[in-house]
């Protein structure tokens, strides 16, 4: 696509388009994966590949100190880098963080929001490799997370084929009910039957090993993290494989479903456009997915679940042929 | 040192020494070094070694949109961390990039910041393997360098031994200068015989190839970047190194010494407070220096300083005895 004018709005598909070319000006030749997957990649030795992602949350637009603790935060910020070496198929090694602080996050703040981090990278085998420390006027934590993946194991969002079979490692919308909650229904937010979703949104499990696993299986042809909402997410994974899809069903969390309901809200909208729920999204060949999902579902006590199927015809629609809009998070749009 | 009491106020060394001590608790066995140095290092196969480093640049803390163009805030963010690197005696491999932008930051200016960067990354060997762009307060750019080192060539800072020369790869202030005329003395700025300074401070040039030089030497015991001020830089790597330092010699650019006679400034300040030079501070075995100092004039075209000897007594000195107190940058600091 063309780059946008100068000056112009961007959606951040478009300048994303428009950096890559830039940065291809420079040393692409180090890198075996670059802008536009979850991770780029590069080969320290002949046996190893290492992979990399960084990605930020600041203060009012990510989070609000009213709605998450000082370790939510931390915790939060690392677990969405983690999503995306998931979705490499790749283990963590180690983080460092870029962290602006401002007069309302004193010493005090600061080392909560760093054991919040530390809780989960040790769950995680990850290391805390340091960072810096900035004053900014609004608190940012900018984490960088490296990896290491078997040659092998490396998956790519650009695999899809048309056939496959589209999964997800767990049901969508919790996070957004949990948001939901806590900005607009406080009085919701308190009834213990809700704790879950509130959970998913402060302190949200990465898939890494559901990622490993399914990095190890050659009939697992793409993966991406789903971190922008389900429309975005399986779009942007179609259009690296240069194909479309039709969804026939949208898993919605049971408790998202029941915030849903209290709230008047359309359950599927949660999971189609809330994003931050980190489940994994697998492009599967249809011959080895129920092998696959019995396998799967013994392994970790969960079922993977078929959410439609990819296609040659471009585009996202529904089983009976309505399209679907991308209206999932934009970082850019206001 | 003890963590600092929550809430209090603390120094920027402080903070880091607490944040030290929660990041250890976190699979520290991953690392070959962790928080403290200019970069983390880890082992990804036998013979490799990789190191990582991030640094953040925020819009009217470090830099403002007034005195530099975005073609400058993407050279000098990227440059801040290329330095750390060579300060390990490394090569670049990668850099990722968190941005936060806002309203005065349309995609014609984050493009034109990306070409900044992308200019000073081919020159360096460094891919741009992607990142983040996010909305934000205020213009933020958290750059992650990832770089790899022989690990006989690997520099801490910790290495300094007493007797040691102290060496500098460049003289300071400069950039201190250039910043001074663009804040405060917009007629000088305009003089061409001061363009040297402004260059220093909009487009500095980290030192890779004088760090991978310094790496390769056994001679070499320790090597830093001078990002904070000679006085802060030079105690961090005694600090690092359990020694203390006489400096006789505080080498002033040129340029930057003019400048401080027509501003009616002290130049060692420049040098000694200023920062953001990115020249390296070696310690040398002194037996060595001569013969060292000899070829790196022929390799590199200038001389490596000699501006001090580390000693086993604690604190850093004149040679007339007058304690230096460390006075540089701190990014806590009010």
């Amino acid at each position: 696509m063309p780059p946008p004018a100068s000056g112009g709005a961007a959606t951040e598909d478009e300048l994303i388009a428009s950096i890559s070319a830039i940065c291809a000006t420079a040393a692409p030749q180090k890198l075996v994966l670059g802008i536009g997957d979850d991770a780029a990649v590069w080969r320290p030795s002949r046996s190893n590949l290492s992979v990399i992602t960084t990605d930020a949350l600041v203060e009012d637009v990510h989070f609000t100190l009213a709605a998450m603790s000082p370790r939510d935060v931390g915790w939060r910020a690392l677990a969405a880098n983690l999503s995306d070496i998931a979705a490499m198929g790749a283990r963590p090694v180690l983080a460092t963080i870029a962290l602006g602080v401002n007069a309302r996050s004193d010493a005090g703040w600061i080392r909560e929001l760093y054991e919040g981090m530390a809780l989960l990278a040790r769950r995680s085998g990850c290391a805390l490799a340091g960072g810096d420390v900035t004053r900014s006027p609004a608190i940012s934590i900018a984490i960088t997370v490296v990896g290491e993946v078997r040659p092998s194991n490396l998956k790519r969002r650009s695999g899809a084929r048309p056939g496959d079979v589209i999964a997800l490692t767990a049901p969508l919308g919790a996070s957004r009910a949990g948001l939901r909650l806590l900005t607009d229904r406080p009085d919701l937010a308190e009834e213990p039957q809700f704790a879950g979703v509130l959970r998913a949104f402060r302190t949200p499990e990465p898939q890494l090993g559901p990622g490993r696993w399914l990095g190890a299986s050659r009939n697992v042809h793409a993966l991406m993290d789903s971190s922008d909402g389900l429309s975005t997410d399986v779009a942007r994974l179609c259009a690296a494989s240069g194909v479309g899809a039709t969804l026939d069903a949208i898993p919605v969390d049971v408790t998202a479903r029941a915030v849903a309901e209290r709230c008047g809200d359309d359950p599927e909208v949660y999971a189609l456009d809330g994003g931050e729920d980190f489940a994994l999204i697998a492009a599967i060949a249809a011959h080895a997915f129920g092998y696959l999902a019995g396998r799967y579902a013994l392994r970790f006590g969960t079922p993977l679940l078929r959410i439609g199927r990819i296609e040659a015809e471009r585009g996202l629609r529904r089983t009976n042929g309505n399209a679907i809009k991308p209206a999932g998070w934009d970082h850019l749009a206001g």
